[in-house]
């Protein structure tokens, strides 16, 4: 049996030996070779981004539980002797801390490492169950083998899990864009090791646990979303049908003042679901430009972009300053009116120029064509990875996230881009990001990009991220996700009635995870005994 | 001040002292015009159709609060005094009991007596904000007085709360029909007293709390639904903007055997959101019948009705065994095309007959389009209470309900109707009922009718209705809201793992309402102090 030698970390009020104890009841509960805690093999799952210098956000072991019945044990054990764990599906939380605890000295528990099947498959119903590990590329794949006809909805990059993308309140492009929407039925560990199922899966015979969320009571599927209330080992999301076909669409506008226009022509398309069917992005040059090339290419300094380089850009990849991209599902009459309404909508905007997959084919020697198919595949249910070029904009590049949720209106774009604009060039660091058009709202998500490696460029760019977040506050732009480092700041700014969301999920807390062993301080929700 | 004499009956466990003392606490608190304890003004409040002779489900008293700040003096006089309020929106939760409470003795609060107002109606965002008393009749008035371009989703009776539909997971019928999932930002008063707002309704600036329903940590709304864990004041309810056109359909199936076929062409039709956009109804010619015409119109005696009774109706009201409404909406050209898919497409089943509202436009003298008329106005968003009718099929008649949830397959259907008409056939009771055909799950609604001023019948159709719920447990088939009476038995079949959703949700309940004064018992939620 592998042993503990010296704990990497220990986790907060826990002894060396009631950690060596604990270790070797977990080897014993799922077998030493899923439990480890060498350097090695825990460091691993440090922060793929560290966003400070300290020893902060570090695990101590890293379990690797099989099934259900692993990860009972597993609460179990935990609870007796006061050990915060960290679980975790695949760890691709990237910008949000990645697979790192918000405890440093967390067991870390990497759920997808091997509960990672595809359970179901229903193409009837139009639905497939999911374990954790499950990822954007293997959905795919099990449901192209199947030879079900049905679309997934991948987020941005194939290596994301889809429970966990749904838990962190995730989106992707395609009309199934709302993830939290289209999950339904789901199996949770309780912090005491009950296992529950929600909805109809409290009835043993029921075949709707997937097909309908609702159940007799409450419906507390939402209350383990970006929470630390239970963990999930199973999971329904539910599947668009296959269209007759797809044609995607990518439209290209010459000015940044665009903005406004391009959101107010996009609102009434969307709000409706046609013929905007999907959800649409609007990209910014910058990110365009690092999907498919290097910032060297285009200018030497570190400095600000300037307004001769983005120009550059737009000339050599032939593409806007913003760049919508969506697509039309349907038999071909349908998508070739809604692509004519599309079109003749956004051509009111002087200098907007129209594509499609079908006018702008691929072709190798046509970076605007690669773009556009990099999101014609996505829209088309089709993972892929081509923006994690991103991380290669420069050498070692690591991101935080800045993703404030409003009105997808005009106003508030324009609003928004001047504000992060101007605080970015305040920093000298680039403006790099997209707007994603659900139908009621949009996720304005921006890349804060740093030299991970440059420990200056890191707190300069952490720094700006929190006058991002307090700027936008201010204005009424609430964030929806946040990164471990900024969980306290992003959950303050939730201040009504005397911060009473944060002491209505403390309630919460402390009811159902008395010991406060599952991921403490997620979301800013902490157990009783390590509240401040 | 009108003075409490003798309480009409007592909380448990309250003293007519204390009860007293309440009353007259509740009276300082929101006014002596807003707080009866009078016989006359308290039993209106008692269930419309009662479901047993015993002092079951009566109130003692009744307040009308006025503003949020009402509630929550009502909630912290009742944590005092330890008396149980039950809380409702309209009332008019009309075959589960009404406005009536589980408890009786409990204080009723009737929220939507004053607290009646639209607080925003949004076009360009397509949303409405109200208050509980909010019905859709006053909704459809407001969206309608308001000039904005946008549709409501009514439910079967204009008189309904659109808040408390919503609480019960009501359903409607246009492209909207999933009331949970428009409804986005509520605000609660939870049983201390406090306010909690919902998701971004946690940011006092942001605009976007009836836009977006996450925030930051767990989504919690659902947890206020179908439970007694705050009492909801406000809500936000998304509305579909109003579309070109709307051509409603209706399809008349001869057989009880076309069933299966039905539901079997309705499926691919409709899980891809088109050609059937909205939540279609496949309903039988009793409950059609009953919204036109009085039993004794078609039989003389009260025992099953007989094939010859049915095949009157059909013939006399030129309608089917089974009867299917929907409406396409849209551009005239995408109207056009979906019409002709799905009229191709139930055209196979032998005997169908296929009309639109344009082919049956509506004629006093042939009762077919009076029911596609009635239909089309609520598809087309225009609440009415064409169905409530069925109250006067026969005289006092007053319904329970059946409404397991399933998969919307023709061998479910057909196994459910079979099941269920085998049972109402025994008990010489008429089978009226509907399936609502959500994406993925279908609302069988059937009404146990019963002769409410006859003891005996109304004992034979709860005895019956019992008899159908343990009967379709077995199948798997799970009921999604209950009736007071029916709440444990309903509760006891979502069984898995030793009732761990009964057990979980007795958890919240004790920590969100220690002292067990929200509505106890709702959805056989009982808090520790009344638990058995």
């Amino acid at each position: 049996m592998e042993t503990v030698t010296t704990a990497r970390f220990l986790p907060p009020n826990v002894s060396e030996e009631d950690f060596t104890a604990a270790i070797s009841e977990f080897r014993e509960a799922v077998g030493k070779d899923f439990v480890h805690t060498d350097e090695e093999t825990v460091s691993q799952y440090d922060d793929a981004f560290p966003v400070t210098s300290d020893d902060e956000f570090k695990g101590s072991a890293v379990i690797w539980p099989g099934n259900t019945e692993d990860v009972q044990r597993i609460v179990q054990i935990a609870n007796r002797y006061m050990i915060p764990l960290h679980a975790f599906s695949a760890g691709r939380n990237l910008g949000y801390g990645g697979s790192s605890p918000q405890v440093t000295g967390s067991v870390l528990l990497h759920m997808g490492k091997r509960m990672n099947r595809v359970l179901e498959i229903n193409e009837k119903l139009a639905y497939a169950v999911v374990e954790p590990g499950v990822d954007y590329a293997s959905l795919y794949e099990a449901v192209t083998e199947a030879g079900a006809a049905l679309m997934i909805d991948p987020a941005e990059l194939d290596w994301g899990s889809v429970m966990g993308n749904v838990m962190e309140h995730g989106v992707g492009y395609t009309p199934y864009a709302d993830h939290t929407m289209w999950r339904c039925g789901m199996e949770v560990v309780l912090a005491d090791g009950e296992v529950l199922r929600t909805g109809m899966g409290g009835m043993p015979t029921s075949e709707a646990w997937h097909l309908y969320s609702g159940g007799l009571g409450p419906s507390v599927e939402g209350l383990f979303e970006q929470s630390n209330y239970g963990i999930c080992t199973r999971m329904g999301i539910q599947l668009m049908p296959k269209p007759e076909e797809a044609v995607s669409f990518a439209i290209h506008f010459e000015n940044e003042s665009d903005l406004e226009a391009i959101m107010e022509t996009t609102l009434p398309m969307r709000i409706g679901m046609a013929p905007l069917q999907n959800a649409p992005i609007v990209r910014n040059v910058v990110f365009d430009a690092a999907c498919v090339s290097k910032r060297s290419d285009w200018q030497e300094d570190d400095g600000p972009l300037t307004d001769e380089s983005l120009e550059k850009m737009k000339r050599g990849l032939n593409i806007g300053y913003w760049n919508v991209y969506g697509t039309c599902y349907g038999p071909r009459w349908l998508i070739d009116n809604y692509l004519e309404i599309i079109r003749d909508a956004y051509l009111k905007i002087p200098g907007a120029r129209f594509e499609t997959t079908e006018t702008l084919p691929y072709s190798e020697d046509n970076p605007a064509s690669d773009l556009l198919k990099a999101r014609d595949e996505l829209n088309r249910g089709v993972p892929n990875r081509h923006s994690a070029s991103v991380f290669e904009w420069f050498p070692d590049a690591g991101h935080f996230f800045y993703a404030p949720v409003s009105a997808p209106s005009g106003e508030d774009a324009a609003k928004q881009f001047s504000d992060t604009k101007r605080i970015t060039d305040q920093y000298s660091k680039d403006y790099l990001a997209q707007f994603i058009i659900g139908l009621r709202e949009m996720h304005h998500i921006c890349l804060p990009l740093y030299d991970s490696s440059d420990p200056q460029s890191r707190d300069e760019t952490l720094d700006m991220t929190r006058k991002l977040i307090d700027t936008g506050a201010k204005e009424g732009y609430g964030i929806y996700r946040a990164h471990n480092v900024l969980a306290k700041q992003v959950a303050d700014t939730y201040s009504f009635n005397n911060h009473i969301q944060r002491r209505f999920n403390e309630r919460i807390k402390d009811v159902l995870d008395p010991n406060g062993i599952l991921n403490p301080g997620k979301a800013d929700i902490w157990p009783a005994r390590l509240r401040d």
